[in-house]
């Protein structure tokens, strides 16, 4: 796949995250405005509102743009995903007879504030990347051996809706309980061991009902789109409460997600396989589709006042044992109704050297391994103040199918109230 | 406190679960119509949709009630709940001076067909039952020892919203994954050890916000209302996909609840005080409250065909260990937003004797021992159009307040698509 070229020059360069190709979907205002539908395209966003107000562009009997969400657009399914697609794409060619009836409806990116791209209807995090698996199995249960399951089952578990955020959003270091390995008794402060977790999120365009279970395929045809996905993690709350029924306030005070949903159709030239499988996998997890795509991906952090951001590790999507599909399926295969605007996170994805770590429990190993950033300073967990940044992309030829950022500041907890 | 006299006579007898004192709030309809608020009263419904279209009820700008959930009326707050139930009271009591206005919408109960009384925003599962966890812990690990955490937080993990329906649905047996403890590999298929439990459900009425924690009398407070729970599970899918990440699946293909939400304002002569502390709670989930509440709660099966339901056990809801309370003050101890309409199981109640044992697990003992029904039947788990009931209320003098009944039946498991 080469570059698709667009009449909005910006969009043409090497090393534009928004060519033709990608057209990713986001949410924006600018100034005191309401929050709307808009496309990126080059440094520009596309107000879909104000076209659809202008009968440029129609999907629908209501107004499906004029919203601050894109679940409207997600419900309507893939092949209304397509054709808004092939219109976009039209409009916006270089050489298109609809330029000068469009351009007057293009906002500078720069001047634009990004919001929520869309309802989070429930978000489900799993657990998906070996080599965290096998790392965090080392650390906390000192074997990297795989829990019993993991090569059977997607393991996952059901996280927390009203904790995720759009990029750029502040995060308070939570308060909860923890107990030092040499202390009788918890005690309940802010956690001292907060970390990321390097992960893309799949989100659900289209629904399967209660009782419904889909396959591998289905599942694949119902994801509109993937983000970038921060899972916020504080490893003492964690480490304490999650004998026996699994994270829940160590992971519930933010999920941070990037702005723009890049479509499963801009990633579709990018799918490869899952990775050979150690042990067959049951028939119901069977499909014909490449699940993952060839996402670069980079974490990098940044303390207070430093000029730049220090990269902490690179890797790739492509390192998952299960797809997002494979996921779904599975989630749905009991009879659990996946709703539109259902968001799941990939998993903390880790390739197998230390320099592809998705998050600094493993950077640090457990804070055994403090690492030093470009400004001279160390860290084992995240600081007050320290924002922490996700970035990805697809390489084409000449182009590539960008994300964003996704980042969040730390700061300092809040008090308890009395 | 003692039974307030009604002009609808049917709420002045000591057995009707809905006197005047009660007044829970549900979603009805009767034939083709819409589905729309009412509160129960006896044997009747009072239309709440009707009353407001005739401007004798009227709590804000917009119509509260002409719709299918009674969010809208949750998210008003304490202060508007009270005016309400102090408006309905005044119409309904005996001697009321609109009683000829009211009457004629009252709607027969027999007529209506029940809905869902609340769109679910999240599900959150606690394990705050203390006689279960040790039951549990024995079954499962061999000891009765609670996990190291337990004394100290109110454990719970995520559920699934798009799972929760109301009494009366039917439920499929789930298909999934689950080894053999003697097979080297897992298999797919229709669960084998299918399971109830006993909970009550806590319904958020106000939210907190994302980053914002609350003390346990303020959580107290933004509690609207109680249902009656039922976290159908299926034992050998948990079995086998829990560790290290906690329940999914085999919690993920349905949760029942009653109808009717009955408001903590009718519960309030009924609180009692959680037990005694084993070990002192950490100061965060101090209060000035009495959050537990003294209902009665029983467990039937029916099998198909039988002439009526065999009671399998009878415990109390002031069994358990935490309150709904403390729960919902921890869930949001780190700065997890919690909203209007997120729904708080309590964990399933079991009390010390085994005829107070509340799900299957535990009276049939991991199935080694066989339970008889009625009908000369034996169970140890549940079978294919079984019907699981409960029910609940708590005693005053001379009435009671019910929750009307939680009941599923189990139908065979779904062919799984290829």
């Amino acid at each position: 796949m080469t570059l698709m070229k667009s009449w909005v020059t910006s969009a043409n360069t090497p090393d534009t995250p928004f060519p033709l190709n990608n057209l990713p979907y986001g949410v924006f205002s600018v100034g005191d405005e309401d929050a709307r539908c808009g496309v990126a395209i080059g440094d520009m966003i596309l107000d879909m509102a104000a076209l659809e107000t202008a009968e440029l562009i129609h999907l629908d009997d209501d107004a499906a743009f004029d919203l601050p969400f894109w679940n409207d657009v997600m419900e309507l399914g893939p092949d209304i995903w397509a054709k808004l697609r092939a219109r976009l794409h039209e409009m916006l060619a270089e050489g298109s007879a609809d330029q000068a009836a469009i351009e007057p409806y293009l906002v500078p990116l720069a001047d634009a504030r990004l919001h929520m791209p869309l309802m989070v209807s429930e978000y489900t995090d799993f657990y998906a990347g070996r080599q965290h698996a096998q790392n965090m199995g080392a650390i906390l249960r000192g074997s990297p051996d795989l829990p019993a399951n993991w090569l059977h089952i997607p393991v996952g578990y059901n996280g927390r809706a009203s904790s995720v955020v759009v990029s750029g959003t502040d995060i308070h270091r939570p308060n909860g309980q923890s107990k030092a390995p040499d202390a009788d008794v918890p005690s309940f402060g802010p956690s001292k061991r907060l970390d990321i977790e390097l992960e893309m999120g799949a989100i659900v365009g289209t629904s399967c009902e209660f009782g419904t279970p889909i396959t591998v395929d289905q599942a694949d045809a119902m994801i509109f789109g993937y983000v970038l996905l921060n899972d916020w993690s504080a490893r003492d709350i964690q480490g304490w409460e999650y004998l026996p029924l699994g994270p829940f306030q160590g992971k519930a005070f933010g999920t941070s997600i990037s702005p723009w949903i890049v479509t499963a159709a801009a990633l579709d030239p990018f799918r490869t396989a899952t990775p050979a499988r150690e042990k067959e996998l049951l028939p119901y997890l069977d499909s014909t589709i490449d699940g993952l795509f060839d996402i670069e991906l980079e974490v990098l952090m940044q303390p207070e006042g430093a000029a730049k951001a220090t990269s902490l590790s690179k890797t790739n999507y492509s390192r998952m044992y299960y797809s997002a599909a494979e996921q779904l399926c599975h989630h749905a295969s009991g009879g659990c109704g996946m709703n539109s605007g259902d968001l799941l996170g990939s998993g903390t994805i880790s390739g197998p050297d230390k320099s592809e770590y998705g998050s600094l429990m493993e950077l640090s190993w457990a804070g055994r391994d403090p690492f030093t950033l470009d400004t001279g300073e160390t860290r084992t967990f995240i600081e007050d103040n320290d924002t922490l940044i996700l970035r990805g992309g697809a390489k084409g030829d000449g182009y590539q199918i960008g994300f964003g950022t996704c980042e969040g500041t730390i700061r300092p907890a809040v008090k308890f109230p009395t």
